[in-house]
């Protein structure tokens, strides 16, 4: 008896498939006390939660998901802020696929604060989303295993990068996308080209700065780190790195700023120091935010393809829901370089 | 028993509450054959479904809510189109006050195309949402009528102005925001603003306008029409209708985009033929989007509070949810003058 249960215990291992009587057993609790920490109650001992969160992630235990559920269709998209200007595309691209595919998108916004975080776990639960993207990398560690927990298939939409996690991730070519806006400024005939870099704990911020750094020695044009300056991807951050580079001894003819807000606050510094975009100096963005079209000038820039990084992460998460797997568990769509009119030849072209 | 029954539908309608028992009974069907009617189910012909739907209409009828219903609570908010530059701030008032209340907030577009309407209906129906907000005047009178008839609570959130609906809507100060930007740029001198207007089949646009008649009017000056030119609220017709400006012989030395995108192709016009905003020309917008902070230059504009609109029509659309009526059919909320840097004195002021 006891050698059947191992051995049954092996199999479901195999197939990662464990069921609640198992974690009981282990646990040394009753079913319906595992059954409550599965399903997140809050009448369970802290210990006891330990105890059987830990043997659920050990086995990596799945709820099964209900048999013909009743429900509508529907699927969780989470923000951290919906003041991002990437926010409408993403949303725009995800509700395409979801509408298509007869899926209600119900959108959502953490403010990555732990309380929001767990109300919106709770209701999550409250209406069986069958499906979760989040654009933020801000959910911790302990929502995310909740998430894997209850089986909700869950998808990472990640324009800025963001630390490893054990779930499929679609983000953009940065490094290419740094080493195109890069040559391009250097096929212009700029050599002294300044960087207001991203911040440097996101992957993206360091592809995009390793992008601009191997054009440069591709070019035979070592680094210079006084022309590359920290920002933070808001305006005012391009505002004053714009500023910091434009009050050394020997400014650059170019910036590329690796946010098109960076770029705009770069713009708005030149033209209050009465310089002209891009006779005085060329600037180049990244994201391709649907407002740099009318940007004064309109912006070159980098373009991240947000709405089709939006769609994948809908059909991924329904392949998950249907328990195939990704292609792959991260996922890199290409970035492509626009050019508009805020770059030019260097004015003295010596 | 036909006199009681008469004095049950008397007061029956004077309470706006027919049962489907008298509906049946009026259009000569049997009672699960008005049922399905209610249900938007397909099984009916379109004859009985036409004269059914004849009667839930002239008698008013609305679905009784669910008693207790078990689902989660969802309110749906749904856009003409995903990439209206507003639609972000209004989903963030939505979401921020849905979010409060434990509701969920369900996004969607539905293109003006009326397969996609349907299947929105469809899917609606099978999530069972306790609200709608639109925010567009573009699904038609029979989906209205249809959501009246589920009894699903319903408001409009309308930047735009529309056609006068039978349902609560909410919007802003046009007329107050037009006068407003008029008063501001007659202050700093100017005599000879021109107007770039919005599509005059909206009431936003004609409001916009009268109120920048209205305050010529009251500086002693006449409105001259040839100041006045048509644009559809897009960048684009703002570029052309700010070039036909400056091809006048006699060009204004002010022009108000009545909206912010407007501005900016306006803002582009200039600078394409060399001109400087607000040195040789003063720019002024409508609808303060997060963008403009960090146009170059940074704009003027008369600030909708879009997110206070999402806020508000969540709160109205659970206060309907709960059988209490809204404080007024048609709300507007205030808008603000927001001085920037795109507008200053005539560059001669004679």
């Amino acid at each position: 008896m006891a050698a059947r249960e191992a051995g049954a215990e092996t199999a479901s291992k195999a197939r990662g498939k464990v069921t609640i009587t198992e974690i009981a057993r282990q646990a040394g609790v009753s079913v319906p006390t595992v059954s409550r920490v599965v399903n997140g109650r809050s009448d369970v001992s802290p210990q006891t939660r330990a105890r059987v969160e830990d043997l659920l992630r050990r086995h990596g235990y799945r709820k099964r998901p209900q048999a013909a559920a009743s429900h509508a269709a529907l699927l969780d998209l989470v923000f951290n802020d919906l003041d991002s200007p990437w926010a409408v595309e993403i949303i725009r691209g995800v509700e395409e696929v979801a509408h298509a595919a007869g899926v209600g998108t119900v959108v959502s916004a953490i403010h990555g604060r732990s309380g929001d975080a767990r109300e919106w776990m709770r209701n999550l639960r409250a209406r069986a989303s069958d499906g979760v993207i989040l654009v933020t990398s801000d959910l911790g560690p302990v929502l995310h295993e909740q998430l894997r927990i209850l089986g909700v298939p869950l998808v990472v939409v990640d324009p800025t990068g963001s630390p490893d996690l054990d779930t499929p991730t679609i983000g953009a070519a940065n490094w290419s996308g740094g080493l195109a806006a890069t040559e391009h400024l250097l096929s212009l005939g700029h050599r002294r080209i300044g960087l207001i870099a991203g911040p440097s704990r996101l992957l993206c911020s360091r592809a995009r700065f390793d992008g601009y750094r191997a054009a440069l020695e591709a070019a035979g044009i070592a680094l210079d780190e006084s022309l590359v300056v920290p920002g933070d991807f808001h305006p005012e951050s391009g505002f004053t790195g714009c500023n910091t580079l434009l009050d050394l001894p020997e400014p650059p003819t170019a910036v590329f700023a690796a946010s098109d807000q960076m770029a705009l606050g770069a713009i708005e510094a030149l033209r209050r120091r009465g310089l002209r975009v891009p006779e005085d100096m060329s600037v180049l963005g990244f994201d391709d935010l649907p407002e740099v079209r009318w940007s004064a000038p309109p912006l070159t820039t980098v373009r991240q393809p947000l709405a089709d990084m939006g769609k994948l992460a809908v059909r991924t998460v329904l392949r998950l829901a249907r328990d195939e797997q990704p292609d792959s568990p991260r996922v890199e769509l290409g970035t492509e370089l626009v050019i508009r009119s805020s770059t030019a030849a260097p004015r003295s072209q010596s």
